[in-house]
């Protein structure tokens, strides 16, 4: 730390993001990150004309890709704001709609950066344990006035709240803002974008990341009542008015617009992902019975720890979380079916080891 | 604004950027990008491959970008913070570094964004008037306990304010941090990177939006002491890790590394600015003494609001900011030749028009 730094960081621990090691090729599993290369459309709009045009600012209001996005879901552009990766996003609604008065609720297990965000912007926050099941139970929340953030489905458990629940959650409290975290919606269900049409008190958020095979472009979108919209865009042009890049625009749009290549993807990893949890319930593993690209599990023969550090000694990057309650846990991020079986095998080796030895 | 905006934004005002049209093509002169294209080695390096792993996330240590930087300026990784353009940066440093005890001091004209970055971040700022010439006068920052944030060459104005002048700010108050937004000093002089290596006091901000042809890419840096780019750092990962996305990245490396390509556009801005400001004093207009890719100039035969809509008439887009002091100004971002014998010859056309109409 610097003598200059602010003493209103006293105590802001930073979010630490997946580990990319550089030394070595690894079947990387730890970051959540799509399988599949972005769609062709992706790949051939980004072309040398386009590439030449780098000296010129992208579109502030990146309205190229925010028309892309208001057909697919059917909402308005004014109901749309769009940002560098839906950390961008999140950020600014931290920023936007809490403070030391109106804090921010969520989960004890979800998405790490939610504290870290607290943090940085100097907002009260409330943590609500998940039940003995790792689940939301709404009840939880009836007396919070607290603004409230839901990673749905949930980020390291991968659980999905029901439709019905999350309207439940909108409607307890009118006066309390109820943020949608939906980086793993599409492989789950109804998203809540519909419900952003009803209620002006709750904040749809969504990624280019997983779904969409973009986690390297950085993109990420709010849905929400236009005012929601227009605070959150008040943010952004405080901030870094460019804030979304000319390449990440288009490569956007493509993406947005190919849904047939996205639904196939994810077709894809939800057949992978019931085919490992299958695969891992076999050999004793206990695992969380997720709707996201990832799944949560846990054996009685290995820690966590040790399966993590023994699957990267084979090549393999799982993500150990090491938060209280599911310190037993290993996170993996669903891939194509030729990862899973690496992972599979060497599992197997790794719970042959440990029974050797006891 | 929604009926759950943070009252702490009371009174913020975001930034206006240059206006970006979509209704005619403009010979565009208001946002000081660069007139050519990046270099060869960008358009090369963003192939199809690196296209195709979009789905990967960026390295948030962007080392890559970083490395190049370092070879470049003879600095060390550890001395270097990379951005989503330099606008980010200069808000991490308001962030981290200032608030309501500690301000921010800056000139009555300079980057309109410092204000903004102030009012979203809760800092007191202090604005030291330029002179009467529009030159930074070291003085009146004597005793000034704030932090101080110049840019230089100046925005709006293009004056240069001289090496000896910049360390003498960093000398007058040890406990104060001096930061140097260089956003166009490649067509000046020298920056103040040196003086990062003996003084614990002074930031240098550069980006790669002017002199390296990248303003769509989004990519800019700051360069100090190693405590104040952690805590610059500590700002990116608690806000957006994966700040710069995979494909400008790549495209800042390669900006960084091909010198000659951008030696070779600065010297021809740096003709063409010469020309043009000589040819409009030809025809009357009092023209600051620009060192950087723009000109700020002004006519008693018509004013600065009138040229700047007229010249759009004719297809010509300059950016008029109409701030109190400079009222009567137009900024001309300097082009290509071709650009500035147009803007030369639609400029003589409207002093015909309005002496004729006197």
């Amino acid at each position: 730390m610097s003598r200059f730094f602010s003493d209103k960081f006293n105590g802001l621990t930073p979010y630490v993001p997946g580990e990319q090691p550089k030394n070595r090729e690894y079947i990387k599993l730890n970051t959540n990150e799509s399988p599949f290369p972005p769609c062709e459309g992706v790949i051939r709009a980004l072309n040398r004309d386009e590439r030449s045009k780098l000296n010129l600012y992208s579109d502030p209001s990146a309205s190229a890709l925010v028309e892309a996005i208001s057909s697919v879901y059917g909402v308005r552009a004014e109901n749309i704001a769009v940002g560098n990766g839906s950390d961008e996003i999140l950020a600014f609604i931290f920023n936007a709609f809490c403070d030391q008065k109106k804090g921010m609720a969520f989960p004890d297990i979800t998405y790490g950066f939610y504290p870290v965000f607290a943090s940085m912007f100097g907002v009260a926050h409330r943590v609500i344990p998940l039940d003995k099941d790792f689940k939301i139970r709404i009840e939880d929340y009836k007396d919070i006035k607290d603004n409230v953030i839901i990673a749905n489905p949930n980020a390291q458990t991968g659980i999905l709240l029901e439709k019905g629940d999350v309207e439940a959650l909108i409607l307890q409290d009118r006066s309390r803002l109820v943020v949608i975290d939906e980086a793993y919606m599409d492989f789950a269900g109804t998203s809540a974008v519909e419900l952003t049409k009803k209620y002006d008190n709750v904040i749809a958020v969504q990624t280019f990341s997983k779904s969409r095979s973009l986690a390297g472009a950085r993109v990420g979108f709010a849905i929400a009542e236009c005012n929601l919209i227009n605070d959150i865009n008040t943010m952004k042009y405080s901030f870094n008015p460019y804030n979304i890049n000319r390449l990440s625009i288009i490569a956007g749009r493509e993406a947005m617009l190919d849904t047939d290549y996205m639904k196939s993807c994810v077709q894809k990893v939800i057949e992978n992902r019931e085919y490992t949890k299958g695969a891992l319930e076999a050999i004793g593993f206990r695992v969380l019975d997720s709707r996201a690209n990832f799944l949560l599990a846990e054996s009685d023969t290995v820690s966590g720890r040790e399966l993590y550090n023994k699957l990267k000694e084979r090549g393999i990057l799982v993500r150990y979380l090491g938060d209280r309650r599911i310190e037993n846990f290993v996170r993996i991020t669903v891939g194509n079916r030729e990862q899973m079986d690496a992972l599979i095998a060497a599992v197997k080796e790794i719970l042959c080891e440990c029974e050797r030895k006891e």
